[in-house]
């Protein structure tokens, strides 16, 4: 592989903003700093633009079963890692779930490699803890992917019958993961409140799409993350909350983490800059909506908004897990399988694409975060606890080119038709935006030059990822 | 001036440490990388070693006057940042306090000549704002400043009848600060309540020095802060905290920051290092302890590491005001100008020379905070709350080549004999520690070479401050 | 004295309702219970009705001069106990303050003469604590006061330069109180807060009389209640906290006793059921509505209600202080001396006459309390505060014949024209109300007979009262 | 029946101690006042004596079987109701448990004629809620039961698979108590936490008695306060904790009763006067010390008094399970049935007998509480919550002449020799207390006269309880 000077560009990092030079050699930083003698193949042009660590997308689901693999979603690991890289993300960290009939780690194995044969950029799988009956020896099978690089494992404390699992196996889980250096992380919504919600709006036939929000209260959000991080605590271990989308949510995580908790919170694009009240009149549409936890009130977006200036919420992912709104030949069923009756909406939302310029409108020119922030949330934090720091997460020396040349004065208008993902809708139609990615790089390699992808599916490699860094 | 390559080191970050070799050209990084092609004039080779920017001490008192100008603090501009030299910090950021017959305008023109004519390393000033009776036009003279590079004002709670200033002078002064863009900086302890609690000691014939501790209570602390946070809310500026010694005072903090509340506290090494506990049957000798607000409980400590774990505080100073013990010819009353009579000992203690070396070992070496947050509490932060950032307090091209070449592995015993403060006892006295600095650079100079200090007095220089980096 | 038997009522104490014949001998109660066989004097049918303790109104400004004597509320102990006495209340707790060219304790003894030949019900005086520099000896005058029936002491945190005591004076007057088993009060505001924010609406001509509202601030009181309580337990005394306006305020009070401090929280009428929405918008009429601190905006009444209902706010009193909005001839200048400029305007609203029928209607008519509650906010905690329990603030064997015989379905308008007050105006205008007394009893004595006051002025006695009953 | 009248006492009620005689007829309270002229059948000398209301214990476990109905506890409705009347309490509230082969309203009405054919006191039953798998119309018999008397139910967080409810099943129960205005009663402790930490307890062999208490936390109690508020919020439904072992619990309660929530906690006199360190060293005698949640840290006491001082905590009831450490013929295995091995020691410590006497002692003496609080929280609280007010509780006219004159000055040592229970040994073994009843009446009955049980069993009645008072 040959060397790439990048000049005339400020480097902006989580700790501070600068100007220099970036040379890569070996698809990794050689230097930064004054390049004025330094010589390489390829020079880029990035006077006026901000050069970043690439996007770290640690909550995405591509073509990932759902509800007992009756359906999946739209994207495949090939159009969901392009659409990643064009929206200067070059990590994901997928999800792997126990497949009926395999045990956890064969279906691992399994799926590393069918992601390998198709993925753009690197990527990394997460493990899915099943309920005990799905799987006596589950434990062995942790154990064993630890080793192999899944340093984290999720469970869910919502979705009682299928994937929840009780505090027993969340503490004997935890336990573990404290044992092998494992980042656990939760869905944290109480279950069974949920499903008694559910059962109360049915049996009143509230039942139209929009009514999904009201299934998931606040107060069942809140309640989950109160308990995974008394359990966590109880076990030795620290804790990674996924998707949170309740103020309230944050607010325990804020206050578990004054106390001196190691606990993290991640929240989504979706909860910061779209509101119920943008759907909540649509009736079948708002199925494109419908994600779990849901999209909540404009009034709670303050909260989150707060929640990640005080330290409260540590990272942005996506939660990507894009259904199609019109079925399409070739795929299960999508959005509309069952119009009009919420609890059969496949849960989802689109976003892998848009993550980082829709922060970028809403969080940084804003004034809310600034852009060192930015990059904290959408990459350095997200390296740091999934194991992939310092080789990811920061443009530095001997770190991997994994870069973003960003135009801070470019404008842009997300659109599902100007996207490269699937999914045939887009949550954020419409939004101008004004900063987005013009290169893209990915281990030294010129993935995305002025909006053309380059290179092919199967460059991007698996990470075996480390233990996390928790400073 | 010429050039320099640091080869073979760690280069530590707030944010990341990452294998760089560092070139150092005209004062400044010129770059990071892999140096190997790189030409210098001097070679230092750090092999093993760290580089760390240097350390910015936020609060010293040099040459300082107290208690009516009765008497002064024992080091000068001199002696005090050849000692903070030795100790791997580059930068002071010490007071002016309104001269008796002058204006605190024409005090801080005056000591920044006197310090600049003595300084070995870079120095600014904070103004001390003085009760309103001092000085009539002091607002004018503080709008001035901070055009002059005193973007921080520092407001005293405690201390009637001399430096407190009421709730209304307080909301004043912060109003004026959010309309200039300056960092108010409180001492935070209800002067009242001190006073009307040494009043009932001295009352009961509880003079003996340690009695200082318990005039000074943790109520009155956190009172201070709570209502030092208030006012700033109110007046819509952000607060910087000094000093913050009772971890009651830092759960305000901590809660005020949960609650979206910008502000800031500092605390220092003898509030982590030593306890009452060490002082409070020594007698007189205790006078050697007496600072304010005072060394607390041991139990006291956990709480403040908590606190710098959580955020809840920020950065670690010293508040270095050193006085003899012994009393020497040509300095005013020190330490025991009135010895068993706590309310005459002159407060503060010192700490400029040991605080990157005691921090390191009490809270690195320990696994409390690990080397990029001490990085982080001794320079990064104080540089960007200060209007120092991105220029100092960070490794980074196009800053400040203040640099510390840290040996990790090499012991060290603090003793006052081996210090180079003209202060004849260390509150530190026999500690052991690994980890020292063994070269330090100001501005690319090579200001100490493996414990010889290079290069004189007045080559230290005047900072003019920018506004606070608030993120 | 004859003998009086109330018989067929509901007799409601604090803790219980309960079916009972009430027998009067001598000016006490003399038995409750089947009295079938009981022969009195006057028989008073109460079937259907309720029978309760007399109201006890902890704090009102009777013929109380103001603004450094330049005027006064238009009320004076005549008017002001008849008014009180029609409205089911039977004793009143007023204040004093120190004269001109007076000491405190010759003011009071003056005061307690001039009332005590004017008053139909029952009365005590609070001492209100000069800042020092008004009268050097004031603390050998509040030793004595304690000794004569003055077991309260208000501090104002309020009104620099006037009435205002500073943070040392505070802990002063709170240690004598401890020491003397005294319950000090205060009126909780940061006077600084609000002096510094009038200044800031006058300079930008924000002047008319609803402004008033804006200048003292949420925080100014939250704060103020905030430091009392820490200053209090520093003094080891308990705190007593005059009409809390601000839920805000009343969530310190809660969370202070939750910690376990000896705090109570008076709160009025008037910002439970009048809002600044009110008269926010009447121009000069506003200033009928103008007090200290300021009646708020809806909003925080439930925050009040919550506080009510949850226990950090335990008494509710009026604060009683009218002033006319018709300038009488025999009276100094009343609310509209200087129209259009709020800071001038005489701070005071009246509603001795109101507060249990308001309070009944919003309160134990909607739910939000029960008539036990009722009970205990309007005379048994009051009399347990005020050094008055168990003589009076309850209806038991033993106790003061203070006896209300309470229509709960009786219909009324709330009226100034059919008011007994010299006030020329009322708050609740129009409020029509189900619930009312319809005979109130005094030692005994049947002092409203059917909307017919009997008896004459000068029987109310002054009341000696006894140390705080602090259970 | 007869006449009584009790001359010359103090009365004291939860708000207020008043001088009163007390006239009792038909059983019921005729009268309270000055009885000069009053005749009674018999007449009881209450000089320097006080009157208060009969206590109510409000969880005790008489004959009631454990561990699968394994064996049961030693104290019937015989012995443990004589035990009961001796120390003050009228009326005890039991709890009946679905026996196997039957449902849970027929084990019920049959617990129902066993208990009344054997009291000497007043009782009731609440009903225990069994896990959905024991009975699945269980929704049909409770909804039964509250018109029957059952107006409380209780269910366990704890135990998990033989009485733990699921969050589900808890929500489902606590939105039929809503409905049906029961008061949902939790024992409170994350069973699946215990449960874990006694397996890694036992997996390293610490198994001796004292380990349950490490086996049951702290962190598993509170947290199960927490989760049970949420639960009852989300159910609309008030909610009542029993056993409130530990101050952190305590405290969970205290802010959410802050909050506003209608939560009551209870805790039990082994809680305030019993400590880990009075048991930890005592090998299998520490058997008689284990109960769940276990008996904590002496530091944790304080915290308790001050939630019952603060209002977080409302009533002291007993839990009282008796189990002996000697084994008699005629009962099933007791304490020691498997000496050495904490996880098969009968739960329960008995207690119905000293109640009174200890809380008095502890609390009264030492100034924690005073008397009326004291009668708060051992009847009038209990009365109010489980539907007895204001029929029981308190002394009033009208309501059940359940009295117990108790002489405050007479000297009193608890031994297990000295007890009318079954049990063998007694907690407060050797404790001397001043303050104890000397006389007891059971609805005007006479049943303990200056120490001897007059009247046989089976005078005590059920009692079908009402809805909750809940102000
Ligand atoms: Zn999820
Ligand atoms: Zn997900
Ligand atoms: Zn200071
Ligand atoms: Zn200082
Ligand atoms: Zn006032
Ligand atoms: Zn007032
Ligand atoms: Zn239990
Ligand atoms: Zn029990």
């Amino acid at each position: 592989m040959g060397s790439t000077l990048i000049r005339g560009g400020t480097v902006v990092n989580a700790d501070a903003a600068v100007r220099a030079d970036v040379l890569v050699r070996d698809g990794v930083v050689a230097a930064l700093g004054d390049g004025a003698g330094w010589a390489a193949d390829e020079v880029v042009e990035a006077t006026g633009r901000l050069v970043l660590p690439g996007g770290i997308d640690v909550h995405t689901h591509l073509e990932y079963p759902i509800d007992g693999f009756t359906t999946r979603t739209a994207d495949d690991f090939h159009s969901g890692t392009a659409a990643a890289a064009h929206g200067g993300t070059t990590t994901v960290v997928d999800f792997v779930k126990k497949e009926p009939g395999a045990s956890l780690r064969d279906s691992y194995l399994r799926r590393r490699d069918v992601a390998a044969a198709k993925s753009f950029v690197d990527f990394g799988l997460h493990a899915i803890v099943p309920p005990r009956d799905q799987q006596e020896d589950v434990l062995d099978d942790l154990r064993l992917l630890a080793g192999e690089g899944a340093t984290s494992w999720k469970f869910f404390m919502a979705y009682p019958g299928t994937q929840m699992v009780d505090d027993g196996q969340l503490l004997e889980g935890f336990e573990l993961a404290a044992e092998y250096g494992v980042l656990p992380m939760v869905h944290a919504e109480n279950g069974h409140m949920v499903e008694r919600e559910t059962r109360r709006l049915v049996g009143s036939g509230r039942v139209s799409e929009s009514f999904h929000a009201l299934a998931h209260g606040h107060d069942s959000e809140a309640e989950a993350v109160h308990r995974a991080v008394v359990l966590a605590e109880s076990a030795g271990t620290p804790l990674y909350v996924v998707h949170v989308s309740s103020a309230r949510a944050a607010e325990e995580i804020g206050a578990a983490r004054a106390g001196g908790a190691r606990v993290w919170g991640e929240t989504c694009p979706q909860y910061l800059a779209v509101a119920y009240e943008d759907y909540a009149g649509l009736g079948e549409r708002a199925a494109a909506y419908v994600c779990s936890p849901p999209i909540r009130e404009r009034a709670n977006q303050e909260g989150l908004w707060r929640a990640l200036q005080t330290g409260a919420l540590s990272t942005v992912a996506t939660d990507h897990a894009g259904f199609c709104m019109e079925q399409p030949d070739d795929l299960p069923p999508q959005k509309l399988r069952s119009p009009g009756y919420f609890p059969k909406v496949p849960n989802g939302v689109p976003g892998v694409e848009d993550r980082l310029m829709v922060l970028w409108e809403t969080g940084v020119r804003t004034g809310r975060i600034d852009m060192c922030r930015f990059v904290d949330l959408v990459a350095t934090r997200p390296a740091k606890l999934f194991g992939l720091f310092p080789r990811k997460g920061l443009v530095a020396a001997g770190a991997d080119a994994d870069l973003v040349v960003w135009d801070p004065e470019a404008d842009h208008v997300i659109t599902a038709a100007g996207s490269h993902l699937r999914t045939d809708y887009n949550l954020y139609e419409g939004m101008r935006v004004t900063g987005r990615p013009v290169h893209v790089f990915s281990r030294g390699h010129h993935l995305v030059n002025d909006g053309a992808l380059e290179g092919g599916p199967g460059r991007g490699a698996f990470l075996t990822r480390g233990a996390p860094h928790l400073f």
